[in-house]
């Protein structure tokens, strides 16, 4: 345990409060989200702000410290709800910000408080969970520093954070419309990448090395005026690097620089070095880099696409050596992104990502269940198209899982029918379904308290021939270990489960299904919740791709009124009062 | 009382209900909305549509049945509440379908019953009370007919009915970005107009007659063929005429025919006959027209802008007389709108509605309270526009009146401060606010049980000089008689209150303020409830253009559970249980 987490404790059940006072403080926030209009790669279009920001504002803590955020709902006819990505939220389940599992939506003018310990230093972000409210740009970073008389394991001079997205022209309500239809409207590529909410589209930064494109203006428009990263020579900074991209899988270099790898989704890595790294949805990174090199000259940083064809523009930046003027772009040509389907590639980069030697706890060595979730894309009455799990398409209720399965609540409840822990040997990942037709359902796993769970996430082709494609995962909650990766059908205790890592896995809360291949991981389920597991691709989410992790729930304690005032949980707390109205 | 009301009684009272099966009946209806892909005008955009349906289903009725739409919200992140526009809703105030006022919003998954009586015959419509919804297509048409054994005061073979709208290619979302925003931007003037959901965009059924138009497909786009009415020689047909408009006052003509004013927003009224009426949003009529004119030709419906300058070219229907092909266009040129600021014009249309003789009850001789209301556009905090009512522009809370104020919710009531019922008399309507900040609030009046109420509408300059617009108002809950319109400031009871119309007001539920004019009403506040009385331009109110009328909230019967669900008097209710989540 480290000295961040033995204070939280200690302040938790001293009376001597006045020694915490230093080492955790509450951080209150007040917070307004709404629509507003505003142009992140020069277009104008309309982006989810909070007080009138975009991204939304940093929130910078201390391990141990209490998040306070007030969140208005300023939109006029949208709930709206925030999910703190990677906090684990150990003892307020009703604040990880997920409608229809953990809260309420929170209804236009009303004002619902996020109250939750960032036990952990780490990198985070926020995001919307409900819709497709992210892709609208309802994000923001979520940084969490050591608590005081800690370290990082590191050294670094000076910090960069860098928070990816991609970003679409086209609304997210046309966008659901189409993902909703029959026949399917697929949502295309974004039309650019942002870095911290700037990108460029339909010119370059770096023309003269982009055959066709025209040069960007350097300057300008306050919104998406290029992202300029002032940094001193011969000193070493920690990049914060995270993805909350729709879509996107992202590949991020900095030009002559290498990169270090030393965090991964808030928990320490064994440090390697890279000529750039792969990012996918959800993931977070810090990636320390050392300015040794020319110091006349500034540097690219180059963000572009991987794991789909892109037909996305890279997204650049300007690493500024001080003093050189920041508006001097360098001359050099950016970093070239990998080739999109070089998977192997891929696999090298994420299969270096181990748990940091004396840092990182170790797995339990056993574990007491193991569900196998086939990822596959299918067809619903004849046109519709979802992703399904274990054939079956998740679909959210309208009254959240936390409140109607704590009231235990028949109506509003899952189907008693529990999805299965298997979906079989026999079925060929490496070919489109031979019945492509599916269900949609709840999806809801019950994990018996404190039981060690293993989840193989097995990927497979998607309808069209020779097509499959990269998955992150996202697991609220909790951190996992990600025991292991392979290629093609696991193959179960005879054959891969033997030979998963149990000796230095990294942690994670986020991970990658390669194409026609598997992912092993293992957390314990000592969090009392209901936690989303889930695709973290936008549209894929909303196409069904996730299960429901219903842990213990009678255990959790009393829910806020304002997180359960919807739904069967608002009527039938309403009908216990007996008044007359 | 007519035999329609008596039948409801007696079915009411009586235990021998099987009397009542044949005279009124439950028409139960199962709808969900949601957004879809739709052409209206053969452009694509996303349309809310109810069932599949744009414009939504037509009910269809008979005086004295009783309503029940079962109403599902399909949208994804958005509330949803459809208001039943002219429909009284005596003892169901909480069916009245408006949020923020008398019920919650239905969140999306869920389903809310809403359920009346539609006591009187007429021509009616339905559309969404939430945020901008009904301009986003939210709408349909609600008919009722003469109960069994009652007849219509006049005489006709068949019925046609036009539903008018007008249609922006921009969202609705963007749309109230805009009239949000600091700066201001308003949205401008509709790309189109519609006669039952289809109108014609960048091009002209009658392309010979307008110049630089290019002729529009005849056939084609299922969405957005033209319109055509088939009609049989020599027949008289009553025309049911209702906008929903979002912005424009429209104007209809139909070439060749004369038509006769028979009924104004469910209230017969004395007929007379037109070349063409003006239709302003919220308003309904039927017109009878007789097929008098030479057979071998069909005849062009024509719908245009008035009381704005118009950017929008009129949408075209075909009265087809059979048996003419109906792909045969008119080669006449379709009836020219008459100038858009002939507000002379204007006027002589409407003073020409009176009560029907015999028929419309006559106002109550005396009034127990007059309530003058002064419309003036301002500005507030430096940037945003609003429209104000005697200088308070209303906003609307996150707990609907008809809950708080019933369950004396004090931290969710409006403000103590009642609004005045006057704005004293020197203000210079003719000019721009000599000072134009204004504030937001409330803007509800209580109204004695069984008062009688004169309103009197007080147009004025907008912001810009010489600039004064059209404000159909509209009232819920209640029928008006329209005691009479002047033109500048209205004089009090030394000048207008002596002059206004006693003898033969019509009854309406929306009534018109011209440029610069005032418009006085009167109704009795019999019906228990939480009212709206509101401008209809869906921006102007969204800009805060309207009033609350909170009548005898003490005398509403049981809500139901599902209108209070939301906000404080969920929480109340809630914390009356005293339960522990």
């Amino acid at each position: 345990m480290r000295l961040s987490s033995l204070l939280f404790l200690v302040c938790f059940f001293t009376v001597a409060m006045s020694q915490c006072a230093a080492a955790a403080k509450a951080r209150h926030f007040r917070w307004e989200v709404s629509n507003m209009f505003w142009s992140p790669d020069c277009e104008e279009k309309v982006v989810i702000g909070i007080n009138g920001q975009f991204p939304g504002p940093t929130i910078r803590a201390k391990a141990g410290d209490t998040i306070v955020v007030h969140l208005k709902n300023g939109l006029h006819t949208e709930g709206v709800v925030i999910h703190w990505h990677g906090i684990r939220q150990i003892g307020t389940p009703w604040a990880d910000g997920t409608a229809s599992i953990s809260q309420c939506a929170i209804n236009p003018e009303e004002t619902f408080t996020y109250r939750f310990v960032v036990d952990k230093p780490g990198t985070y972000f926020y995001h919307g969970h409900y819709g497709m409210q992210r892709a609208a740009g309802l994000y923001g970073s979520l940084i969490v520093d050591v608590a005081d008389g800690d370290e990082e394991p590191f050294k670094y001079d000076g910090e960069i954070n860098l928070l990816l997205s991609d970003w679409y022209h086209e609304s997210i309500y046309t966008q659901m419309v189409g993902l909703s239809s029959n026949p399917f409207r697929w949502i295309g590529e974004p039309q650019s990448l942002l870095i911290n909410g700037r990108g460029q589209f339909n010119c370059s930064l770096a023309a003269a090395h982009t055959p066709g494109a025209k040069q960007c203006a350097a300057a300008g428009n306050r919104h998406c005026a290029p992202v300029i990263l002032p940094v001193l020579p011969n000193k070493t900074y920690r990049l914060r690097v995270a993805s909350t991209t729709s879509l996107a899988s992202l590949n991020l270099a900095v030009g002559n620089h290498k990169l270090t790898v030393v965090e991964a989704d808030g928990n320490y890595v064994e440090p390697f070095a890279v000529d750039d790294i792969d990012i996918y949805s959800g993931d977070s990174y810090s990636v320390l880099l050392t300015t040794d090199q020319d110091t006349s000259a500034n540097y690219w940083v180059s963000v572009g696409v991987r794991g789909r064809q892109p037909r996305t523009a890279p997204a650049l930046a300007v690493l500024n050596y001080r003093p050189n003027r920041a508006s001097r772009l360098p001359a050099a040509a950016p970093p070239a992104t990998p080739a999109w389907d070089d998977f192997a590639r891929s696999k090298a980069f994420t299969y270096r990502i181990l748990g940091r030697a004396g840092v990182t706890p170790p797995p339990p060595a056993t574990s007491d269940r193991r569900i196998e979730l086939l990822n596959t894309q299918n067809r619903m009455g004849g046109g519709h198209v979802k992703w399904s799990i274990n054939n079956v398409s998740m679909v959210l209720p309208a009254t959240p899982y936390l409140g109607s399965l704590k009231m235990g609540l028949r109506s509003a409840l899952p189907s008693a029918a529990r999805p299965s822990d298997t979906f079989g040997r026999g079925y060929d990942v490496m070919r489109p379904p031979a019945n492509p037709n599916t269900t949609v359902g709840d999806n809801v796993y019950v994990l018996a308290h404190n039981a060690t769970v293993d989840v193989v996430l097995q990927n497979a082709n998607a309808l069209a021939r020779n097509v499959s494609e990269v998955h992150p995962w996202h697991l609220h909650g909790h951190d996992f270990w990600v025991l292991g990766y392979g290629d093609g059908a696991f193959r179960g205790d005879a054959g891969d489960a033997a030979a998963l890592n149990l000796r230095n896995p990294p942690l994670r809360n986020t991970a990658v299904i390669f194409p026609y291949g598997w992912t092993a991981i293992r957390f314990v389920a000592d969090n009392p919740g209901v936690w989303a597991f889930h695709c973290h691709i936008e549209p894929h989410l909303h196409m069904g791709m996730g299960v429901i992790f219903a842990e213990a729930v009678d255990r959790v304690s009393e829910l806020p009124k304002a997180a359960v005032s919807c739904g069967a949980t608002a009527t039938a707390l309403m009908a216990g009062a007996g008044g007359h109205v």
